[in-house]
């Protein structure tokens, strides 16, 4: 997974870790089956949320494991760009709480002969990554690797007023960040052999985590649930979904779709915005109207466009809705590291 | 490397990061080179000890990677083991500037096979040790693995006071906890394929991170600067040296040897003890006498004894010395992942 979903439960919530379904997540809930659940004043938020949140004044924590052929090839990116995107992914998962980045832990297993410069060009790009969103290099670990190269980056950050999975209520609006399914194009470019268009390239190997976004999200109000889009919209609004007790219903017509993630099967394109995985966008609850009043401000100061893509309804699960309100199933999978799936 | 050297400098320090010579500790010079100096009251402490500190109350961060073939083997522990070993690994840096456990967040990289029960096996493992020391399983990341069986383990503590390795002066006594070369032992027996001494294996497959005795030590005072013992006393106490600008001076015949560890040749025994890393016990300078007053009822609180194996001296390295005061080289190597020496 891309998130941080596996924590202690914080003292107020009880309940089982509020996942959406899926292999991958039955594991992570046997991980944390049986966990005391006492009372701890040091523990505010934990399991089935982007961020783990410590402390009296609320730091964020989440990490994020990249593991060679399997979140990235190295003939397709350069060392930089492979610990840009191990690092903004991680990042991402901060901007999902609305934390401000303190700093990365980086945490690298590089075969001998990359330990050298491969590597600091692999540390240069998660240092860039970090400093971009306000953040520092920490510390870390430095060990061999038998085989792959493996990248795993704990974000830090201050998170006084977490924004949670778990807000969203019936009713509410349901907004994206940015577009959707431009570093899935570059993927399937890259698979076919093809060169990937040069602003889904951009979109996969320098993704740009919404940590500031987000913080300005908090300060005007807006969210009540957020989660970043690592897995997929379908399958991250999933986590919004278990967590909130809610239906997340979206419109097809509405979804951003990268200009680049286009196919002309309007079916194709939202397979790719909707599955895709590792757009690094926001999505939010917010009361119906929140947003608009402030949209305008926020693509000036940004640069990134809002869009609403449906609402948040009553029952369970993620939906297609239609003008009539008719709920279908979306025939997204989102991706799964284990049991199947695939962007 | 086992500690957390790499970080940002905190507000309060601007020399180039003091790690011991060699060329892993060069590659994480180079990684922390040019990195922005600016005062941030967010980043406590930054490169150079075995956590990094942020916030304002001192959150304590620290993370450990552990390989499959490089830092264990799975014909030689269980997986509970496995897991308990690399969580242990990265507390014992949490009980290295005496912070009190909050918890853990566990990143996992696992071939497809062994995502089931082998996967929930080791995370029982990392559990199991956090809980030993007051922590829980904060959160974490699942990967597939294309190869060897990854492990990164953050540690996240409170330590408003961290006791750092910047703070040993000319004239201290340096002590340690426990015995050294037990885990060392162990491996070797193995290697050798013989069977291990039982408290060797307990040694080496069940480390016990001195958490509890740390945050004793700095609750009654005592120590001035503290180290985890990872890569060998020799290793570690050379990164001592280099922080605090001081030579550590070590009397051959007060290392107290793991009796597992023990050869006919004093000279082999006290290369394991000095170099065969992986004990996880303390090295900590303290005020003449300061531990002498204490060391009774330390030793009756937790089982564990402590050690007085030389001072701290003018100059900088680490050293045998004689009862004249005359230093020799040790011709002992701490363990370095890239660029030889081996326990």
């Amino acid at each position: 997974m891309r998130t941080n979903p596996f924590a202690h439960r914080g003292p107020h919530e009880d309940a089982p870790v509020p996942l959406a379904p899926g292999p991958e997540f039955d594991l992570i809930r046997r991980f944390v089956a049986g966990q005391a659940q006492g009372e701890r004043a040091d523990v505010r938020v934990g399991a089935g949320d982007d961020c783990a949140v410590v402390a009296g004044d609320g730091i964020a924590l989440s990490t994020d494991m990249s593991v060679e052929d399997v979140h990235f090839r190295r003939d397709w990116l350069a060392p930089e760009e492979i610990g840009w995107r191990a690092a903004a992914a991680a990042l991402s998962d901060l901007a999902a709480v609305a934390a401000r980045p303190v700093g990365i832990l980086v945490s690298l297993a590089a075969p001998p002969d990359d330990a050298g410069d491969y590597a600091a060009r692999v540390m240069a790009g998660c240092r860039e990554a970090a400093e971009a969103c306000g953040g520092v290099l920490l510390g870390g670990d430095l060990a061999r690797s038998p085989g792959p190269l493996v990248l795993d980056v704990t974000v830090v950050g201050e998170a006084p007023r977490p924004v949670l999975r778990s807000g969203a209520r019936a009713g509410e609006e349901l907004w994206v960040t940015g577009d959707l399914g431009g570093a899935a194009a570059c993927v399937q470019a890259l698979l076919a052999g093809t060169t990937p268009d040069p602003a889904a390239r951009e979109r996969f190997a320098r993704p740009q985590p919404r940590v500031r976004e987000a913080q300005w999200l908090l300060a005007h109000g807006i969210p009540t649930a957020m989660v970043d889009l690592s897995d997929g919209l379908v399958g991250d609004a999933a986590h919004l979904s278990a967590a909130s007790g809610v239906a997340i219903l979206l419109v097809p017509e509405l979804i951003p779709v990268h200009p680049a993630a286009r196919e002309r099967s309007r079916a194709k394109s939202l397979r790719r915005a909707l599955g895709g995985g590792e757009d690094y966008e926001l999505c939010f609850s917010a009361p119906v109207g929140a947003v608009l009043a402030w949209s305008d401000a926020f693509e000036r100061t940004f640069g990134v466009r809002l869009s609403c893509v449906g609402r948040v309804g009553g029952g369970d699960g993620v939906w297609f809705v239609d003008a009539e309100g008719h709920r279908r199933p979306t025939g997204v999978e989102a991706w799964q590291h284990f049991g199947g799936g695939a962007p």
